[in-house]
């Protein structure tokens, strides 16, 4: 088997060198003050080794990645019943489209577009104050990465909170077709703050080895989540994870991921390990530029496809 | 590991029994003649064993997974040339819309849509007689298959040819942009004899032997494609081969499959098997209605799901 | 000449018998509670002849017929540099729909659906307190009808503020985009207060009488706006003032007019005559039911539609 | 009254030395050939004067503009069944988008794009041989202007046969919804000819007299059409006659008016005159650039816009 450490490393260290690095996201303006500069890597494999690299240990905001963690905790609060209030299909659209819940009667594509996130968020919500809503979502990353002292980045919440004028269409929208529950200043106050929520790789890594093995929480041993949600969380992330990039990331990386436009992804090698990166610098699709190249190059050099069945032995890097 | 053949055998009695079957497509004159009684599975693992079950002989209407086929074939001729003319994103539509076309200048959004494979066959034409063409088709399906009495079922052909409007506009928008270089007809009428290819559940799983075993033609031991576009395929056939039901297939089936209107389905389990059943009755999505169940059923007993990593033991069926 | 009075008599007796009466607008709750029952007619021909029949002297909710008054308004401050926030073409589509929006970077199609009258409230707006704002408009309104006792419907205005989350998108959504100027909600506070104007037939006809007139107050003989700026208003009420219904009215009525979800429509006869119509029921493109036929009735007596050049004698109503 | 004559031979004057001239179609190869710096103006009164400049009388490809013939001839012989075909709304979409089409199961939004001349052509040809319906619209427009000459430009429906892809995509997107009752060669093959009909403005602006003139033939003094329907006709002119840009047309011409990609527009003053202006170059919007300056001249300087009421004396040009 491929050696990882040497792997994360060395690919860190190509990273470092290139010049193409992608556009560092402007429309948070808090967002725009990241150095283009940074990269970090983790990885942590299911026998709970980790292999890190860069600036791995360096916070940044994980933005759309918290999607994936209050999807996980609504299925846990409400189950089945979410998927009343969003679907699970490839939206076809940009993060933040808004046609597609016009045709739809406000019920959006999937839980990992923007809208999506909004309704999932306001399911949690439901019969609480904000604050403990928010409360709960943080207490529950945390326990994930196993880390207390992973926290919310105020200044990037209220950046989000000043400008993100098209996050308070998407959830008026939805609210006039009755999906969502609470007020919308409510719902969207929780969902700027979770994802402002800041996360180093290696605490992301962590917090993401449940669906690398099967809903557990390896540090506990105990269910996060039954299997099978689990690996339906995961097929999620491999149709929806990258907005209308997402068929291009299933095609170069071929494993489960999901990217936040602060330039972090966190990826799952089912049965294998939990994976994220970091490289402010986006692409047009609004994904980590130098993040995909990277995973790219980890994935086939450790034959972690789920499209190639096993370690293509032989095979050149 | 579970027994294969109790599974096929066990899954196809139960499948039989079924009343709910779905509706048998009637856009095809000539498809809408067979009888929504029928049902058969087979399976061929990577070690060369074959399961079946069922009406696992008879010959049906392969219809829209011919994609995989043109679409493997296209790429063995231009290669990466390919991405110019077809996308590989989902497209969030049905396996008809033009709508798409339209906003993206006649470029189809992904292979596996009516308009990527008319662009595809347009590619596999370039140059050739229509004749010609489909011969190469037929011969490469056969030889995948490793099976000389394939043919096609030239009352399928005919009748799409009288009535297969939608298609022949979608030919037209795509040609308006340039997207197709032969005469419309041309290309229609290798598109539609391809489609008419009548396999039956045992020779479709042999032929879609090669991407669940790296490109490989186990009864040759020759490579059909590159370990690398095997794995591609299969992440396009997760994320697009399944129109607007593709998010939804990866969730509960969670493998690459490609089903086509004549209620046959593809699917490979990457490194374990390739898998084919054929129920004629469709959902709503235009996919077989009980080859969905049946697939879904023998993916969670066999533990193949490419979410889950490796078998789930202990997990009831 | 036919004779104006007992046309509006005859009709306003024929509207009264009829049943056929349309659903009366329910998605702003205070809305719902109007009597279908209600029918006004009133005609203001340029002699300054009134013709008025049933309940024209019934306040109701103007609604969507502000947008006239507000354009003009608009048009007066800042001239033809308000074609730089909004265009002035048909839309297609419903008077709410934001589809439009998202493929023209944030632009409202035009002044008559319900983005392009918020847009157009913001460019009133700008630098002044709302309550000015919408003094402002008010003033106007009563020095266009000759009536300082026109006022607004508070309780209306509270009841949109409350539900109205489908403008709030549109109002958020070109936020984004940068179309408008002043916080969402201040221009929301003015948009919704004006929609909430109350007005009976009578006053609505006066009002309207500055379109039928080269732009003129025949009160006061002064110029409220240019001549061609008065044809041009006429103009886009009749290409737009019926949302998705727009084409059907200039078929049928063949006048400029502009309807609002309160049941009134406001009617101008080029160098004619001023028409309002009430009867709270609306069609399913949400106009007003038997306001349309009363006014299908008169026009064709009379011998006003725009597109007949003058009377024709001879034609049986 | 202003004098009509000088008007037009000054506003010919004035177009013929203009630099800004528009872009010569290119789509249909034919057409491309055409001199930019051709300029026609002819105006009919409804007293019969007659007033002309400029290349006045040479032929050109009429092209849309025959789909206000063909609407008169189909609706004479089918009458208001032809509504259950095609609707009468503006699209808001250019002139030929498909979308529309798949969103409103194959019913065309109105008479004058192209999708919606194609199935008003479909009607007139209904249980004919092609060569037949052709004879019978040409036999109609030679009619119309009193003139025997008039005939078809057969290389420019050649060229449009050789490359009106789209058109036929449209015309096989109704087709598979039923709209279309004919073979879409036949049907198609009528529509390309009877776009390719040669006439000059002169003849164009004797064939629209009907339309000025409450649908009769001043020359026979006969009935073309119904008053309502001639009403109506113009209607839809004024809102759907130039694509995307009737909202524009409508706001600066104020008049009904139908454009051809050739360069030519005919637009009737109901009441007053007809008239038929040409100049091959276009603008974005696909409309005769100087075509429209003109007619906003002449309609300005002689006060005929619909929404003036009656002459504005005093108005400077």
């Amino acid at each position: 088997m491929p050696n990882l450490e040497l792997a994360v490393r060395e690919i860190a260290g190509e990273m470092r060198l290139r010049t193409d690095r992608g556009q560092v996201a402007s429309y948070i303006p808090e967002l725009a003050r990241v150095s283009p500069q940074a990269f970090g890597l983790a990885v942590v494999d299911v026998e709970g080794n980790v292999a890190a690299a860069g600036d791995c240990d360096a916070p940044f905001s994980i933005q759309s990645i918290s999607k994936v963690f209050t999807l996980t905790l609504a299925l846990g609060k409400v189950g089945d019943r979410l998927w009343a209030r969003v679907g699970r299909e490839p939206s076809g659209s940009p993060f933040n489209s808004i046609v597609q819940l016009e045709n739809e009667r406000g019920i959006p594509r999937n839980p990992f577009i923007n809208a999506g996130a909004i309704a999932v968020t306001d399911l949690i919500l439901s019969g609480h104050q904000p604050r403990e809503a928010l409360g709960e979502i943080l207490r529950f990353v945390r326990y994930l990465a196993g880390d207390q002292t992973i926290t919310i980045d105020d200044a990037v919440a209220a950046s989000e909170q000043r400008t993100g004028f098209r996050n308070r269409a998407l959830a008026n929208y939805m609210k006039s077709f009755g999906v969502l529950d609470n007020p919308v200043d409510f719902t969207l106050g929780v969902y700027f703050h979770h994802c402002a929520i800041a996360m180093s790789c290696r605490q992301l890594a962590l917090a993401g080895r449940y669906l690398a093995q099967f809903g557990n929480n390896p540090s506990t041993g105990l269910p996060v989540i039954q299997p099978e949600r689990a690996r339906r969380i995961n097929a999620i992330m491999l149709t929806c994870g990258h907005y209308d990039g997402s068929g291009e990331f299933a095609y170069r990386v071929g494993l489960p991921g999901k990217s936040g436009v602060g330039g972090g992804i966190l990826v799952i090698a089912p049965g294998k390990a939990s994976i994220a990166v970091w490289s402010p610098g986006l692409d047009k699709a609004g994904n980590s530029h130098l993040g995909r190249i990277a995973l790219e190059r980890l994935t086939k050099r450790m034959g972690w496809s789920v499209f190639a069945g096993q370690p293509i032995i032989g095979e050149r890097p």
